[in-house]
């Protein structure tokens, strides 16, 4: 059977206290002695009492609640990155709202005007369907991650550090023409910086490179359909030549790597390859991948920070709100491994 | 700045009608006109009104809010358990609270009581660390999924025969020695069924087998020790016979073939393996995995429904709790691929 919930009432009535003196025991325990707050705290306990956070809530427009809106958890760099700003609990007592969005545009709009109602504190928008422009219209604290942000706080990776840091390797590794496959963002979103950070060192070192533009798609049948059309025109394009081969994330990087290998056997000495973000698949693949690891954890941290502190200045009595969006960026980490060895 | 929140007294104002008839407008729209429903509706727009959503909890509590706590997210399948049962925000309705436990019985512990005084209307545990017996005694309607399910509803896949599959699969592909990985598992979690099945077969059919309860462990690193060491032994023992290989997770089936590839170049006669899921690993693998599929999107949709069930029956005038648990049960689905071939 449903317990009946216990009121102040009941609380008033078993300590003999008044319901003021309880009422103040939950608001301004303070203003009670001692010997006082104990006896109330015992009563609860006797009572099996449950707070409202509900109450509070409408008492003081606090609901430690934040939306998170993810574009999906089959890449390991979101399932990573939820993760670890789930984890942050801990540290905040931020209670999270998720919701995978799979580029539903309409349904994450839908999404967020229910949070909206619900009196969320903040949000982080890991989804690059709605404009930051509209997200920022939405007038509470949001941080945006590895989006167009040009609106909204965010936190991103070096992404044109990263984009030198592969170039370099594979340069340094001795391949003689260097090939960046990627989607064709915009140059709005962050990680265009790859792109930028590609073309910059080949320009730079006059390598002679090919940047290749192409939706893989975000299914393991479409990567290796795309993936087989991209290699069979490099094979017979550079036949001969030392390839370096540096593909936007470690899922394709490690379709890639299995395609070479079931073709020839193992990673043949005229190929180099280097992925992007530093996910498991780049340390369990066959024959460990290099990649530019993005720095997860500190992403997650650098967010959680930026959103309170947001969250944090509208609880006062005269907010002072941001004259324009912050942008934190985080150095990523090349980890060297056996594909450019 | 901060909107200024619009109040039913602005409403009234702006439309001409009284407190009561907006206040009716919000509880019992049918008992005005509709040409009235449409003026107030009109100036919500004009007002740019927000529906406060914690006021109405407060008057009907309902949250349509579900915790949900998931062990880990490296895993995929409970990455994809966890994008399935979001996704079903479109079919029902519910927003979900979503913590990722981490083994930290705690931790949990302590978030599923602020879950609850926050007037959640049900969980979703696929974690194991607190027992059914006190999830029963939290007293809102649960599902879980995966876990020792004694006291609580629970959908599982039949697991019994999944591993009466697998087992029987090996057994065709003509192998004369079956093993078995799997961690030290308590008979009360349902994936202790694999065991049985494996058992079963083995005895029934009088095949030579051995069962190898041990934890793997959840990183990278830790399953390829543990995977290395029990490789030399099976080698030395079982030299020149044909080994069938059943291991409890696509995850660590991908890390053992890894570990013959590299060791042979390719997977050797005298070896096949099958996993269990049917995890997106199982089909990205440099030879396609068999393997165990579980029906996730279906355990997730019997999930939800065996759990709005019960919430439903909770915002009835006289709700009829259940006399006992239900346990559903999912059918597992063989997938044939090229390490039984």
């Amino acid at each position: 059977m449903a317990k009946k919930s216990v009121t102040f009432n009941d609380i008033a009535k078993y300590t003999n206290f008044s319901k003021t003196t309880i009422s103040r025991y939950f608001n301004n325990p303070d203003s009670l002695t001692l010997e006082n707050q104990q006896k109330i705290a015992d009563a609860l306990v006797a009572l099996n009492y449950q707070e409202n956070k509900v109450a509070r809530i409408l008492a003081n427009g606090k609901t430690e609640f934040v939306g998170i809106i993810i574009p999906n958890l089959y890449f390991h760099y979101y399932s990573q990155m939820l993760t670890e700003i789930l984890s942050s609990y801990e540290t905040f007592g931020y209670k999270f709202l998720v919701f995978v969005g799979n580029d539903n545009e309409n349904v994450e709009r839908q999404y967020i005007q229910e949070l909206l109602s619900y009196k969320i504190e903040g949000m982080i928008i890991l989804s690059g369907t709605i404009s930051s422009k509209e997200l920022a219209s939405y007038n509470i604290p949001i941080v945006t991650i590895e989006r167009e942000d040009e609106y909204t706080c965010s936190v991103n990776s070096d992404n044109y550090m990263g984009g030198i840091q592969a170039t370099s390797l594979l340069h340094k590794s001795g391949c003689d023409v260097l090939i960046h496959i990627n989607s064709d963002l915009s140059p709005k979103v962050p990680a265009y910086g790859r792109i930028r950070g590609f073309l910059d060192v080949c320009e730079e070192r006059q390598i002679e490179h090919e940047l290749i533009l192409k939706d893989l798609g975000n299914t393991f049948e479409e990567q290796v359909k795309q993936l087989s059309d991209i290699l069979e025109t490099l094979e017979s394009k550079y036949a001969g030549r030392k390839k370096g081969i540096f593909i936007s994330n470690d899922t394709a990087a490690n379709v890639m790597l299995n395609l070479l290998i079931k073709k020839y056997g193992s990673l043949p000495d005229d190929y180099r390859l280097v992925g992007f973000d530093g996910s498991p698949i780049s340390k369990s693949a066959i024959i460990p991948i290099s990649t530019v690891g993005q720095q997860i954890e500190k992403i997650a941290d650098e967010t959680m920070k930026l959103l309170v502190m947001q969250m944090d200045e509208r609880k006062k009595r005269k907010p002072v709100l941001l004259d324009a969006p912050i942008h934190k960026v985080v150095t990523p980490v090349l980890l060297r491994r056996e594909t450019t060895s």
